[in-house]
Order: C-alpha cells, then structure tokens, then sequence
C-alpha cells in the first residue's frame, strides 16, 4: 500500500491509464526574417481562440457540477488579459523580433520561475495558472494538436505528472474512475475541481512510488484516506468493489428521495430550493427535487457576450424557468458584477480591494437602465409562473428605497405599454453585508424577504477573503459572530411577518441543519447536486435533539466548538 | 471676482509667485553607445535616491500634521516598486538601449497616457502620482537643480498650473499664505494634502481668469468658497484681512484650552488622548494637552528600516513616551502591517482584497516572535510610567487567549532575567472587526479594555473600502449599524466593567460627541491637532440636550438624516 494525499473522496479501482508528459517543441527563434504584423497577427488569434476554448470549458463544466469552482477558470481568462504578461510577450515580439511561440514560451518560463522561486503555496498555484494558459496558447501558436484521452476502451484510472484544471474539466466521470497524481496537495485548484466533479484523487504519490505505473497497471485507491494499491491481490480489490458498491446503493436511494417532502422525523418541514446561474442547471434541480429556485444568479446571462442582453433575451430566459418550475417560486437576483465577476464591455476601474468596492446594486443604482431593462424582463416573465425580486449587496434603507422606486416606475412603463405581469410580485434583498442584518428590522418594512447571503456575510464579518488561502482557516461559517447576526436577521425577519430563507453555502452544509431549526428558518437554497444529501440528513434528524444542541452551541465562543459539537451530532444521527 | 473650485478652507491676501512651469529636456536618444550595466546602475542609484527623497518628504509631512494622508507617498513608494512600471523601464533599458533616462521619459508617458485615457478620476489621480513620481526619478538622472521656492521673500500666494502632493509637501504655511492652481479639483491627492496642512487653496480657475496671474499681482482668496480677486480694490483686502484676524484669534483663543479639563457644560467629563505614530509626535500631544496617548500606532517604528528594530531599540522608544507621558496612560498597540502597511525586509505574498487579508494579528499570531520582542520591550517599559497594550485585528476568543499567553509567557521570560515591570499592566483589544464588536460580551471577559476603531469598522459593516474614491459617498461613519455595533460594544464593556474608548476618526469629528454621551463613552483618542478643537466643542456643549438629540438618531434609518441632524446641532451650539 502507497499513502499519498487523499484529494478527493471516494473509491475506484481498474487499469492505469499513464498520460505521457507532455512538453512542446518549439522550432528555432527565427531573429531577422520575422514579419512583425503577422506575428502580432498570429499572437492575437492564439489568444482569442484560447480565451474562447477557456470559455467553453469553463460553461462545460459549469453545466457538469454547478457554479462552484468555476472561477478557476475566470482567473485563466484574467491572464491572457494580464497586462504584465502580455506586455512581456508583446515586448519579446517587438523589441527582440522573437516569433509568437517563442516569446509565448519566454514569457511562460520567466513567470513560471519567478513565483515558483517564492515558495509560498499561492503563488506556486498562479504559476501552475500560468503554464496551463500559457500551455494552450503555445498549442495554438504550434498548430499541436490537442492531447486527448482514450474514451473507447474500459474506464480507466488516470495516471498523470501534474494535471491542470482545464485538464481536469474535460474528464468525463464514466471514463475516469479515478486520478492519481505525482505531484498536487489536497489544496490545489486541480484537487478542488476533482471533489467538485466528484472523481476520486489521489496526489503527492511520486517519491512513494518504487517504480512508475505502467498504462495496464491494476490499481485500486481511496481518495479519501489517500491509499493506492499498484497490482494489488484479489483480497484488496473485493474489498474496494464491496466499498464502492455500497457507495452506488447510496447514490441510488438518495435519488429515491427526489419526490419526497423534507421534514425531520418530528414534523418540521423545510422548503429545499436549487441555486443557478443558467437555464442548463434547471434539469439537475428538477431532477434532484427542487421546490423552486432559490436563487438565480443572472450576472451569468450578461458574460461571454459583446453586449448587454436585451430585455426580450432576458424575459425569454425568465420565462423559461418560470414555467419549468410549474408554479414554484423562481427568485431572480439582480445583475451582481463587480467585486471577482467582470464584464467585458463594461469595463470597471481595478480596484485595491475590490470585494469591499464597487459591486452588485451600487452599480445597478448608479445605472438604472440596467436595472430598469432586467426588472421590465422579470416582471413581464411574472405572467409565467411565480417570480421574485432580489437585490444583491443592499447596505441601507436609501438604496432598497431606490431600488424599489425603479421597479415602481418599471411597472408604470409596462402599464403604458400595456403589457400584463403580477402586480403582488415580491421583492427582497440578500442579507450579505453585516450593516444589512444590523439593520435588518428597519429593512423589513421595505421589503418582502430576506435571503441570507452567508457566504459573503462570513468574509464581511470576520474580515476574511475567503478566497485568500493564506487565512482559509479563518474564514468560518460557524464563528459565533455569525451565529448571531443570523440570529438578529431572523428574529427581524419574523417581527416584521416576512419569509427568510438561506442561500449561501452554509445552506448545503447539513451539519448546519440544526441551527436553521433553532433559528426557525425553513427555506434553504444550495447547490441543485447538494439538494438530496441534505434533504436525506433532514428527514434522519429529530429536531427537538438538534434544537438542544444549537442552543448549546449558541452558548459557545470558539468556533472550532462549535463546528465540532456540530460535526459530531451529524456523525451521530442515524443515515 | 474669479469664482474657482474651494479646495482648502481659509482666507489669504498677498503678493503672487507664479510657479514656472517646467518641464525636462531630454538628451538625444543614444541608440548604440550605451554601456547597459552602467544604465542600469545608474537607475537603481535615482530609484534608491528617489525612494530616500520620498521617504524623508513623508517623514517631514507626518510630522508637520500627523499620521492623516501620509499614505499618500505610501502609494508614491509603491510606484517604484511596481513591476509593471519597472518592466517597461528595464525592457526599454536591455531591449532598445535607451538611455535610462530616455527609458524613464518613455515609461513615463505611455503610463501617464494611458491612465489619462480611461476617463476615470481614480485613474488621473494614479497618473498624477506616476508623473510625481518619475518626474523625481528624471530629474536625478539628468542631474536637475531642484525647484525651490523663494523663502527668503514676504510671504506669498503660490500660483501654479498644478502642483503635486510631494511639492505641496514641501510648502512651509508660514511662507505660502494660500496656493491657486489653474487644474485639480476638490478631491485630488493635492486638495487633501494642502487641507491637511491648512493652507487655503483655491482650484480649477485656468478657464475662469481673463489672463494669466502675474508674479507680484495682488491675491485675495477664500478657499473655502472657492472665491479669488486679482488685483482688488481696498475694500476687499480690508475685508479678507478682518476674516483672518478673526480666524487667528480663534486659534490662540483654543491654544489657551490645553491646560483645561474636558467638561460639558452641564458636567460630563471627558478624557481626550492622543493618537501618535512616532516620539516626533509628542510634543505637538503635549503642547495641546492630550491626557496621554489613546493609540501608539507602532507600524512606523517599523518601516524605513533594514530589519525589524530589536527589543532594546523597542525599548527605548516606550521607555521615553511613558516618561514625556508624566503617568499619563500610554496605550501600544502592537504591529499592525499587511493591508495598505508592508515592510520592505518582510514581504507578505500579494492578495487580492489585501483589508481582507493577512493583517494585523494574524500575522503576530503566525510569527510570535514578533510578538515576544514587542511585548517585552512593552512590559520593559511599563516601570517607566503607565503603559497598556492593545491588540489590533482580533476576530476571535481563542486569537485573544493566544496573545494572552504569549504575553504570560513574555512576563515569565522577564521574570527569569530578573527584570522588573508592571504585574498589572493592562491589555486591551481593537473593536474593528464586525465579528469583534458582535461577541463582544465574550470578548470583554478575556481583556481589560476596548478601544473601538471606527475606520476599519466602519469599512467593513459596510463592505465599503475607505480608500476606493469611485464609493467615498458610501462611506458612512454615522450610519445606523455602525451606531449599533458601537451600542452593541459599549454595553458589553459596561455589563463587563471595562473602560472603552474610540480611537478612529470618529473620535475627532465634534459632531458625533452627541453619540459619546448618550452611550456612555468618556475617553477618545484622536489625532493631536484635533484635541482642541474637539474640547472647545465639549466645553460649549450641554450633555442633557445632546443626548435627546443623540437618542433621536438612534431611532433614525438613514445615514444622511443622521448626519445632518448631528451637523444642525453642532452649528447651533454655542462657539
């Protein structure tokens, strides 16, 4: 038995599959008999077909596994727009008269050198970016052609040096059971996307190994407690086949749960609701049981375009998801750019610490017609099945008054045109921002619901970027500061006679089911792929035990008590 | 009457000296001659001599007013660091065998262009701090005589085309009266910089004046009102002279305060301390009669420096403000670098919301070392007169314990080397975390005092960076949650039976004492030049009337209806 780093949890056993290293040739630099146009020519072609690929994989993999992740791959297409990389090569074409590929290359090695030579984990994954960008625009630049992988003979386990995240979003579940790596943690973006796509992974095995896996090898491994068996005997391999198919059994009866209500075994319902960025998710809610969408992030609709959608494009899409969802609740919220989510034709100045800038509805407010053209597109889609209103970032009373006001007049323009939609539509706003929940009572008499917004609520509480792996370990969901402006959002909520509901990722997390019947809040919104598993957790829980139990963790002041406490009365629950 | 743009209060008569406008000359480019390595040389001795020029400018400008603003040159540092401006220099240098200073030119340019075409205020403002900044670099590369101003004249009004933060910088207020510029506007790094240093300023007249100003004409301005006279009749002159007399006579009247207590009218006494960055502070602290100091900001002992200073060095600094002090409390707070604060022989890796990042004492916490020495060196001091400690960026009970018990472990290290100091001294905690402020109850039981930092907290209830101009009018200090939160805080001191005070720029805004005496806070910490300013408020303030009208804030759920009730009361009050 090799230990490795368990990266991604599950089990898979079958025959290795080595993908060979690759590395590009490159012909001579060629000095003096360069046409400077063609080669600027050459290079600006390679980066559009590259951003356009990145793009594809990127919606790709969206489809696959949801949202989650998938900003990887903004971060690919922030680098070929990297005016420090691009002035590099750019320079190397125009300066020194290198060819495309050749500058392409130099400018690879040069980054690549420069943040592997700072020995600090993050930046050794920008480097690891950087190749894997720079990787696919050399390819082009090369005419190579693409590396593929076997996808007509038995599923296999794939065996690779290093695999990048746009590697890794091409893989296909039923082709790879499973990946072991030479080198990668448990961290890496690459480790990340394969618990995403749900492929089990094993990393760090390259000095374990005492000779290298051969394409043909038997293997069996556990992603989760990072074992690898090369050519193991006939004990080994039941033993995973008895563990996997136990896994199977599981899967299978979660899916019978799709039709079932979500009450814990005492009688409190919940509301279990699917959270989407695109039209292409509503099958995967359907299919997991959705009682409607939760929260439908539409900045999705207005990326990878030249322009703005018109207000027909959106109500086409409104429209669709109004009447898939036959009448359950379709909560739309406003167009949210900014902070990590950029437009390519509305350019936003950069900005020093752009998640506490200018973002979400400070930009709709500031303007309007975005906000009016969305609202018209919602409004005329009410007529189609039941829609709601979010607003995304709201701060203060002012800014829901505004926002309001604009839908007010949005509702006398479709008047005047005549056009019908549903005058009682309601309309609410995320809780994300901690002066939101601080002020929740005085924001609930302008407003129809709240949807809390947890994830970004975490990072504004406690003043941590949760996409900072430097401090990951502080970002926490369960940090009694949060418990309580929860607490304070819903209590708000409740005085004044308005719904509530969770859409944050603290939603999908069963371990904080009890908190949620404490608090008595019973609308969640998560991931459409967590629906099931957290529906399951739900009907196995007693809440009169787990409202003893949140009480007492309201009580603590660690949150690593808390979340322990929490973690073992999941553990504890029957399954 | 030339109506300009009121960029900096205060009136001002006097003769003009008109700045000449100058612009350098380049050397012909020197395409093939050039020794590379001595190029290169040469621009790392003008960026090393620039940096130590900018260094000492922000030095002296600290120490003419303080900590506010000095951030300013830190973005002016920055830019010689940059790798892109830096790249583009170095790639001109080694690729085209451009002269350095040809390079620099070139940089320059295309940066200032680039930046100006964006069409954005933030992005011309950073175009200006370029054309500073390299502007200083060329000149040490061409050996340019440094533009003095006459000092050996009558005072004069300094008339210019524009002028830059580290020209202005320079200026002596008893040398220039006031400063006309024919561009800028009321929110340039140049308006902050001449409020700061309290000369009038006057802006934006190029289009408004029917020829230009001559040196020796006559001046008249009131810089707040934006009004400029050229040349004007007596009565005029007389009238600004009489608006100066009384300005002047208010200044000395609020210099005879500083011997006396700060008192409401009907009572209340306050405690009014000093917020300070280094000793040179002191004596501007003791001159207007703070009652110690509120915050030792010791970053600065910090910077500027080879190495992080030692226990001794350390030391030696407390040692004299407890001393200067005379008994006076004299609180420390311990390093708080990362955010918008690094030191150059400690680099922290690059984030992307930096004021979400890697701060304060995440990092003492990380590296208690730092920690030890500092805490040493306090409790060292602690003989000499009264000292506190206070931790800045706790999130957390368990971060609090953890500082607790390397602060116990400093006392027994202290103990072992046989080293007197005070058992009791107390420790204290920031409130400038949202999450801080929410489990303050927790908090207060494992601390001896609150001191509540209103910019930081502030900036993160509200998801708004204080330093993104494009959101400035969401910065919101009187907004409701913050009201809240600093309610929330002052009831966990009291219920706990600790003192707290308000250290952030909150503290120094007369309006807000109102607030102070209806939740019961009686000690804040502000900048020295704010002190008297701050007690000739409170002298003339009844605390009955101001807490009615504090109360009714309270009930308030717009920041705006907040503020401008808060400003109405402090213009009616007596002056």
């Amino acid at each position: 038995m090799i230990q490795g780093i368990g990266a991604a949890a599950g089990v898979a056993f079958g025959k290795a599959f080595v993908l060979p290293h690759w590395e590009l040739d490159l012909p001579e630099s060629q000095k003096d008999a360069v046409d400077l146009a063609r080669e600027f020519e050459r290079l600006y072609e390679g980066i559009r077909t590259s951003k356009n690929e990145i793009e594809y994989i990127k919606n790709e993999f969206k489809e696959m596994v949801g949202d989650e992740e998938s900003h990887i791959f903004d971060a690919h297409l922030a680098i070929l727009e990297d005016p420090v990389f691009m002035n590099e090569i750019q320079g190397l074409i125009e300066r020194q008269y290198k060819a495309a590929e050749v500058a392409v290359k130099e400018a690879i090695d040069h980054f690549v050198t420069m943040f592997d030579l700072l020995d600090d984990e993050y930046m050794k994954e920008r480097a690891m970016d950087i190749k894997d960008v720079g990787n696919r625009l050399l390819k082009h630049l090369l005419g190579a052609p693409e590396v593929t992988l076997p996808s007509d003979t038995q599923p296999y386990i794939l065996v690779a040096k290093e695999l990048s995240p746009s590697q890794l979003a091409h893989l296909n579940p039923s082709h790879v059971l499973g990946i072991v790596t030479m080198a990668g943690g448990k961290t890496s973006h690459s480790a990340i996307m394969a618990r995403a796509i749900g492929i089990p992974l094993v990393s760090g095995v390259e000095n374990r190994l005492e000779k290298p896996i051969q394409t043909g090898d038997y293997l069996a491994l556990d992603g989760e407690k990072g074992c690898l068996y090369v050519n193991p005997d006939t004990e080994v391999i039941e033993h995973y086949r008895s563990l996997r198919e136990q896994q199977l059994q599981k899967k299978e009866q979660l899916q019978l749960l799709s039709s079932v209500d979500a009450v814990t075994k005492d009688g409190f319902s919940f509301r279990l609701a699917a959270n989407m960025n695109s039209l292409k998710e509503l099958d995967t809610a359907l299919h997991h049981g959705a009682d409607g969408v939760g929260l439908f992030r539409t900045e999705f609709l207005y990326m990878d375009r030249q322009d703005f959608p018109t207000e027909e494009e959106q109500f086409q899409i409104y429209r669709q998801a109004a009447e898939r969802m036959a009448g359950a609740p379709v909560v739309i919220r406003t167009l949210d750019i900014g902070g990590d989510k950029q437009l390519e034709y509305f350019p936003l100045a950069e900005e020093e610490n752009p998640v506490l800038g200018y973002r979400g509805i400070r930009i709709t407010l500031d303007r309007t017609e975005l906000l009016h053209t969305q609202l018209r597109a919602i409004l005329r889609a009410s007529k189609h099945g039941q829609m709601k209103i979010l607003y995304p970032m709201i701060s203060s009373v002012d800014e829901l008054k505004q926002a309001n006001a604009v839908l007010k007049q949005c509702m006398e323009e479709l008047d005047g045109r005549g056009i019908p939609y549903d005058r009682d539509i309601e309309a609410g706003i995320m809780i994300e921002v901690p002066a939101a929940a601080m002020i929740a009572d005085m924001l609930a008499k302008e407003c129809d619901f709240f949807s809390i917004g947890t994830n970004d609520l975490v990072q504004y509480v406690l003043a941590v970027d949760r996409m900072n792996e430097q401090i990951a370990s502080m970002y926490q969901p369960f940090h009694p500061a949060v418990l309580r402006m929860l607490r304070t959002t819903v209590d708000a909520a409740k005085e004044a006679g308005i719904p509530v509901s969770v859409c944050g990722e603290l939603a999908g997390d069963e371990r904080a089911i009890p908190l949620w019947l404490e608090l008595g809040v019973n609308q969640l919104s998560m991931s459409p792929l967590s629906l099931l598993r957290v529906k399951h957790r739900i009907l196995n829980t007693a809440a009169a035990s787990a409202q003893q139990e949140a009480k007492a963790c309201f009580t603590l002041s660690s949150s690593t008590d808390i979340e322990d406490r929490l973690s073992r009365f999941a553990l504890a629950q029957p399954s």
